[in-house]
């Protein structure tokens, strides 16, 4: 896969992603030539190119590109484990079909800001993690657990088991500052245009809302996680 | 100007503005059907065309178009008359130079969503209120007072003298849960690359932010504003 953009690749080069290589434009900028010597202080291979001749390997690009392996996706368990080595109750975010990788970016970015712990997404009838989330993200995606699941109505039971309670972030429900976020935390953030789906709503424990004052009274998917996200936040450390 | 899509229409029929023309696609799906009635109810002039000669006027509309006048700003005391008429203390968001559209239009979503009685923008360096914006707000901008300012620093200082207090969304401030938004309040959002600009942080009452745990540590100018928005929401009406 080819990234772009500084903050992706400061991100990669501040992780121990494996990044097989670097290319970056020859110019005095002082955030790329940064870049060029984090990444030969890593003995990461750099070619440093025209810029017309990287616009045409991938254009706009802020003036530097990398090339990685695909994204790996980790399993629950890391997930879990990830919330045991920061010592806190896990706090994992479900998305349930997000398909715009703009809207996926965000989201993870805000996860990432939120010290989230992991991201369950779903295999079908959602935005994989394309080069487009990780420029969205701002390069978060490098730092988060993301875990790809088959049928997330079946992973809702399995954190269930796990003693983890699951809410489903939908209109209708019960105010959100009612809801205890103390406790291991699941939330699912609907898809774009249907929102949650019925058979996750159905496994949820409870499902949560905004305060809605407007006429329009609809959130776009990504402000309305963040919403929550940072509800979760105050809760456990506001 | 020339707005599109089925939400964007349907709130522009919900409201008391001008609507100089709608055209839509000459189809039986009902959203579509909906709107033909509602205009006709409305007397607004409507016609008919086939996809293809909607699709040369504009492409990618959901098959539904609305001639419009430009946009029409308000003026800051509209916004303080709009939070008397519901008997609340204002609550103004300030955005100090939102370039993108669909930031914006997310933003003012959020804002129509949390009950914000108006949104301040400057005349420079900032989007204006396009058509990507009204599509991006899915249609809230058109419920929305919007006042546009030659000098955002002068208007905070003219807001501070009304006695709200204002407050600048950045990172270094208070932790944003300290503050007390019942008093009639002001949030300035901060650009998506610069945030909150030196002049504007000086002239606000407060720095406000946003608990960061990740890596990453910046959040995305919409997903910080929605969080900041209902915190207030939440400390109101929660």
């Amino acid at each position: 896969m080819i990234v772009e953009g500084i903050n992706v690749v400061k991100e990669l080069l501040n992780s121990n992603k494996k990044i097989e290589k670097i290319i970056i434009e020859n110019n005095n900028n002082k955030e790329l030539l940064n870049i060029l010597d984090l990444a030969r202080a890593k003995n990461v291979p750099t070619e440093q190119v025209e810029k017309a001749q990287l616009e045409r390997i991938k254009p706009k690009t802020q003036g530097v590109i990398a090339f990685i392996p695909a994204f790996r996706y980790c399993e629950i368990n890391d997930i879990l484990l990830e919330a045991e080595r920061k010592g806190a109750k896990p706090f994992i975010v479900i998305l349930d079909g997000i398909e715009d990788p703009h809207n996926l970016g965000a989201i993870i970015r805000t996860c990432e800001c939120a010290g989230v712990d992991g991201v369950i997404i779903p295999e079908n009838r959602a935005s994989d993690i394309t080069d487009t989330v990780y420029k969205t993200s701002a390069g978060a995606v490098v730092h988060m657990k993301i875990c790809k699941v088959t049928n997330l109505a079946r992973t809702i039971e399995e954190l269930k088991k796990m003693n983890i309670w699951v809410y489903a972030l939908e209109a209708g429900g019960k105010k959100i500052y009612k809801a205890d976020f103390t406790y291991p935390t699941a939330i699912v953030i609907g898809s774009e245009g249907r929102g949650v789906s019925r058979l996750v709503k159905e496994r949820a424990d409870e499902v949560l809302s905004l305060d809605m004052f407007g006429k329009v009274n609809s959130l776009n998917a990504s402000n309305a996680g963040a919403i929550a996200i940072y509800e979760v936040v105050r809760q456990r450390k506001g």
